[in-house]
């Protein structure tokens, strides 16, 4: 049991040069072999520390991102998804448009069985926008529980205060 | 990827000379186009800075209002949308007829496949008073999706102790 | 849009010599009549001030009361309802008691749609009890909603530690 | 409505010279008739005072119990429960066992609809145990709402880290 | 009622001379008799000193670990679980491999009729990695509740700042 | 070393026909020799449970107060103060006299080193008081640091936010 | 002991037809007799329904305000400062001067020994400010303790997040 | 650097044998010499499994104890301290005299530089006791130390409501 | 009383043209006069959305600023703060030295009496670096405050488990 | 302003190869130059993944562990930090000398004005022990702030109740 490095084929792991970009680029996601495709499981990426910038005024915005999925044949790889998530830095987009962006270039990535995004943004003027998309890989059980998902979805928002 | 704001067509923002009216007016509510009509997602409002008067004594309420949506062909911009809740400033109306009133308003701006609306006010009186409302397109799942979303909600009251 | 006090037609609101009872008195319920019948809506009371007497040695007992209700063509006015949870102030009975016969007394006074009252109890001897019920109106779909939030009731209980 | 001493034919209220026995005793539950048989309700006891002690190290153990029920013709007196929780002070039992037997000592006494006892017990060696039972009564919709409730346990572990 | 030492055949418990041995080993892993077969219940362990390393670059990894299981005719003896969770500590794998090693292992060793394990790991590089895994024995009713519990995960994320 | 009810003269310990007075009663109040008269100490009560009537409104008023006190040969009985805090029940009185009232009678009753009493009330009309008294034996130490207590007083005011 | 409204000498209380005023207007505090004015005690009121308008964009600004003061001769009668408070509703400063202005109106209604005044306004721009000041009346020893209030203030800032 | 069991002389540790004695034994408490004598510095332990019995109705009282010291020649043995705490279990004292009766002890044991003992009780009544004491010994820099600790404590009560 | 936008000079307000600056540029720090120079206040600004660059690796890194000063003749425009603190956002520089510099700018930009920036930064390699740094002008009281409030800085931690 | 790579002297930072010693060694601490010695400023660490084993059980520790101080001409470089808390891996020690251990090797690396070190350790039978310690340069004023900081330590001990 256990892996060690020789088992991987990762560009950027221990890549003591690794250029940080921080224009929108979705190339820099890799993945690596799921160990144990005969069996359905969640993981789950928290992500504090995102930022963009708004497509209107150019100011950075903030949020954290949660990112959960059952992988298929591969998974992300941790440093990869960092690298990823630093392209949005001087990026602009709507926060709605950001989080599908996000689902989107993941699912291409990796082929998971089942995604979720959900952005818990900054509040901007008083108010805070917090989006949230699912997937489900069509022709498997998991289109149906994406809908299912979907339509219990934050039945219990979190209680804001901007403080 | 990526938008600019000459994709949108938006009256509102970064107009400097923006009137901000007391008085309620739904008209201030502005849209934009859905990028993503093929995705069903979920768009979240935190709105902490709500506050009307009571129709009986005029004295000021407060509130934070929980604005939920599934976008059809149309999102709410969200400056608009601060517009529209700052025009409850100076209007007496009940907490009950408030949130549904939010909740027909932004119907009626975007047409949205879903909306739920949930506003926690202060306390009067040593009680406070939290309506919850919501509505699916009719002939779309989301009918179906509202009515359990409604016969499922809060069944975990937030602990509420005055201070 | 809005309300206003010609609206209404509410025997204790603004009366300033309001006599305050503190002896289990129902009829000081008030109602008032709902304006968006159309709509099945949520409204919830948080009323952390409530006292009664323990039946067998006096004492005061204190809890918060939580009750949440859809409401059909009425609706219970908040000041009225402070007024009949001030009732119990003097009153003695189990915390069980008080709590089913706090539903009764509203469903009596507004024929809602739908009603749950739950009480959470200061503890004595060391435990604390809450008991909650709810009601669906016969013949309608909540009806069977009410059998299933009773079956679903506090999968997750607070923590409780005393202090 | 209320209720007074005299409607009860109880043992131990008020008894002054009450004997706390510290071993094992489930002869201490005392039920009273239920006043709303006709009415589905719960009722849910915190008691965050249980201490008994290790079988193997004889070393106290201390925990939180929830008990929460649906009554069919009695109540459990929550006094009686009191003595019934003190009765493990100084006896020696597994934690799963002392919430299975805490449990079956409650059906015995009373017969509910529904009951579950969930205990969070203190860490022993770097790890905490959580046990949790219920039951619904055989050939009434509460056995199938038991196994629901079973399947549906606990899908958000409470977050724990020994401080 | 009551267990005794005399009991149970464990190895190690109150022996004095155990070895704390740091390399990965599920043979530490021990059972002990089921005395409630009759009844399907719930334990959880709750494990907030679980350390490994991590393979590509060897520094240590923090989590804390959730197991909860519904035991058929064994359970798991509680100081041989921290034992076993210790054999992680010189250990390298990734997070999600560590995760369904132990749920493999606990299986193995105890044949439960369900078992998940979720595992909340502290942040590397900005983003922390939360998996979760789950089994329900084949030819019960657990298969199918698995599938269920897996489809409704982690609804509610946590909030993650990483302060 | 340890007490018993024979080293004690209290009137109303274990009195089962306790009658509990809801109108202003000082007399309740009951002392007992302190065993350390050679060690200044702290004893705090924390208590939750206290409510009086609004001498404008006769409105019940809630309140948490916290007593500190350093004893010199007395000590208050819990159980006494628990029926003088009672005694405020349908008693009419400012918030900020309730307070000073009570620090005054707990001096004639057992005469301390020092006293500090905290009232921390639920608000009305939007607003909550909390006052605070405290008090030094002339001629001793604790004059002086009753002075100093007071200047440094609630430097970090908790937060409040009516829910 | 006990107050009555025949010993007071207030406008507004009680008075039904309260014209609420949301122009800035410190004519509306109102005060009456401390009966306590041989002992030093602290009052603090908790408002969090602050609202005030930005001097520059015209927009609402949301706060919770801290007033905490030792009266001298008089005391300030808390719906008057609720009726004050609300007079800045339509009103625009800077949060600064808000704060400031507070405190020395509150000073020439009540002339007291000591007041502080300490806002906590919502975020604009990603910033929030929260102004801090006092007064000790000359010649007093509370001139000395405003000093050192002062010099101590805060070390101990509140975590904010923006949520 | 770093100590093993040949630098130690403790009866306890490590022994099997262990019997856990219930009643009050002051004689259990084991000590160690402090290998930094040059060095002033604080040791705190955290108790939350404190129990005794009423010395009135001889029910279970509970807390946690905080107790904190600066030792000079001597350490307190942490396994001895929770054996001499476990020997309250059965033993019934007024909760003021628990908490003075634990630092005399532990003074006796081990003759610290500085010494406080802190109790946090569980509320009997709807009241909670909180009593705290300290000590510096007599002729060091700690005899003022402990009474301007004293003087300072507890400016800031924590929230306690019961639940 | 009151302010309106006549009263100003300011270069950014309501400067619809903003360049968002992401190179470190002290120079778009603004000043506006001190209305109440003759009040000592403090005036803090909560800053939640701040990152800069490793100086080492180039990756982002995030804080929590939090800064607190006492005007003089000047107090900072907090849009203009905004624009300053972005300005960090493509610049490099250990986090201890981050903290120094906003300080040193803000005193030159408006000599302030007294100023203190403390920086929470978001964990790298499991340990996360917290810089506190405080200024008193020399000459004035504030010299003798600021050294002071560095001595006592701090004395309680605040808890961080990097989640 | 800002900092590069080139001005440093660091053997760590960047080296790829680093090996990670599980034994422990204070060698592996590095420091770089103070940019601001002529400012008094505080650095903290928070360091949640500190882990060392027993030295009578050999089972292993966690505690979370707060280091701050005040730089003279030298800053400890937070890799090599992390390297020197990864050293106490597979080292035995008592918590208390843990802590001194700790800060002894971080003033002989950079020789600072002041440093304190608090560890926070979770429990071990039921108790758990949290040190702290802290030293200021003899013949500077730290040396008179530290005996300060000591006799002010801790005065609000942190709820702690082992879940
Ligand atoms: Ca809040
Ligand atoms: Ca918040
Ligand atoms: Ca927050
Ligand atoms: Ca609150
Ligand atoms: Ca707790
Ligand atoms: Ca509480
Ligand atoms: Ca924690
Ligand atoms: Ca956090
Ligand atoms: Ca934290
Ligand atoms: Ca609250
Ligand atoms: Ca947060
Ligand atoms: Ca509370
Ligand atoms: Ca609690
Ligand atoms: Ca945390
Ligand atoms: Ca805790
Ligand atoms: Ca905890």
């Amino acid at each position: 049991m256990g892996s060690n490095r020789g088992d991987l084929n990762l560009k950027l792991l221990g890549n003591k040069e690794t250029e940080y970009l921080f224009e929108y680029n979705p190339d820099v996601l890799e993945v690596f072999d799921n160990k144990h495709p005969d069996t359905d499981y969640f993981v789950k990426f928290n992500c504090p520390e995102f930022t963009s910038l708004c497509p209107i005024t150019s100011q950075p915005d903030f949020a954290t991102i949660y990112i959960s999925y059952v992988p298929d044949q591969k998974l992300v790889e941790s440093k990869s998804l960092k690298l990823y998530l630093f392209s949005f830095r001087n990026h602009g987009d709507f926060h709605e448009n950001c989080i599908v962006t996000i689902m989107k270039d993941l699912i291409k990535a990796m082929d998971p069985k089942y995604i979720e995004v959900w952005g818990k943004f900054l509040p901007r003027g008083g108010i805070s926008i917090d989006p949230y998309v699912n997937y489900g890989k069509k022709g498997t059980k998991w289109e149906k529980i994406a809908e299912e998902r979907l339509a219990k979805h934050d039945l219990y928002p979190e209680t804001v205060d901007n403080r």
